[in-house]
């Protein structure tokens, strides 16, 4: 049975996960980051010593969560030589297997979402995707899982690859099209806040709809005037006129394909 | 006063908006469509009268809202030789002008949102931008809006072509990028329910934060790792390759040249 855990790195998915495991009362022992004043921050909010060296770190959690950025998560586990405690990782796109050489007993723990400091999250609304080396310790994680979140699936590594290739799409470059929205406004004087019942429209149809059937635009219906005039229109832009010109032959394509 | 109504057109955006004009108290004398069955459809769910073909158009209406695709506009213009009436579109990227040789009192009515049939709307927060060949004329269009929106705005053809653009990129290239999503997680018997609260709280943090604030993921930190993994993913995947290439790209640059 896990009860205390041991945070290391303090990152923004370390701070609302220790919050919600704290709220669903874990006891949260250590939080390490190489940045004192981020340990300190995170281990006051929930009630932990910090530290910034790997040296200081206790051995006596029942877990230890390692949320560090993907290239910072070997150095750390050669390190630390935690070999006989249980570990998990946060990562979508690291597999389970990298902690072979380090662990006997490891596992996944990968809440879905995107996290920003300033943004308070309902974590029970976060789906958190399980994997372990061991069926008794998935079932573990599960049952930590299950009292932060209302959504709690078993995935492989390889699913939760493509997962994490799919948040890519979905969440960055969708930021990444507001963004290009933003800076198209801004050199018109145009409030953004026109484009914020559209944008919100549309995440909310994809709840409901499958996103081919909510395309909308000149690019499915192929409206070659349209589209000539938005790419003369974006000839300061290269970076966006590739953009658009891609994105509109791969909206044709895929509504031409029949892809569901 | 604009007190009656004729609609060219009756599309999903015709329908929306008439309904919405109808419900304010306004008459919606006749729905043209050259297909007769959705004329009829239309017609009925606004107690008006169909039509289908341009020498029954009526000639009596106070307003004549094109709400036809922008290459059928012109055409359409052309025959029905309605030059004394007051007339508007409904078209993002249509310069206000496009009326000139064929009316004296014309304008531009762009409700800006993604219509689609299955969905019911709230017309309230739609965004309606306007403008008119004359000051009275836009006056009088800013009051119908008034009756159906809270945010109507004036903006300039110029405008309105560069909001539309800026349209294009937050609201269609974003749903293709879910349906990127869809797609990927089909080929791995993922459900689709995983990205949906990321899909959410992407829209939501851009309605209080500027989206560059918002990024996160492997190409705004640099990731080379993780994009060449993805990229090496996509490898079946061509055009999906080649928008993960240039949208990693298009972030790195806009967060490293300081664009707001």
């Amino acid at each position: 049975m896990i009860k205390t855990i041991a945070f290391i790195g303090a990152g923004n998915l370390a701070t609302h996960l220790a919050l919600a495991l704290k709220h669903a009362g874990y006891r949260i022992l250590q939080v390490y980051s190489r940045t004192q004043s981020s340990a300190d921050i995170l281990a006051k909010r929930v009630d932990a010593d910090a530290c910034h060296s790997f040296a200081e770190v206790r051995r006596d959690a029942d877990l230890y969560i390692f949320a560090l950025s993907d290239k910072a998560l070997l150095p750390a586990l050669k390190t630390l030589q935690l070999k006989d405690k249980f570990m998990v990782h946060t990562a979508g796109s690291l597999p389970v297997s990298i902690f072979e050489a380090y662990a006997t007993d490891y596992g996944v723990f990968y809440p879905l979402q995107t996290f920003s400091k300033a943004r308070e999250l309902d974590f029970s609304k976060i789906p958190l995707c399980i994997e372990a080396s061991r069926t008794e310790l998935e079932s573990e994680l599960m049952l930590m899982g299950d009292k932060i979140s209302q959504s709690v699936q078993l995935l492989s590594s390889k699913q939760r690859k493509q997962l994490h290739l799919a948040a890519v799409f979905t969440c960055n470059f969708t930021n990444h099209m507001y963004h290009i929205g933003q800076t198209l406004l801004q050199e018109e004087d145009i409030p953004f806040d026109l484009l914020k019942p559209l944008i919100m429209e549309t995440a909310q149809k994809v709840q409901i709809m499958p996103a081919k059937a909510a395309q909308t635009g000149p690019a499915v219906r192929f409206d070659e005037d349209v589209i000539k005039a938005h790419e003369e229109s974006l000839k300061m832009h290269p970076d966006f006129q590739k953009l658009y010109r891609f994105a509109s032959e791969s909206i044709y394509h895929l509504h031409s394909e029949g892809y569901d």
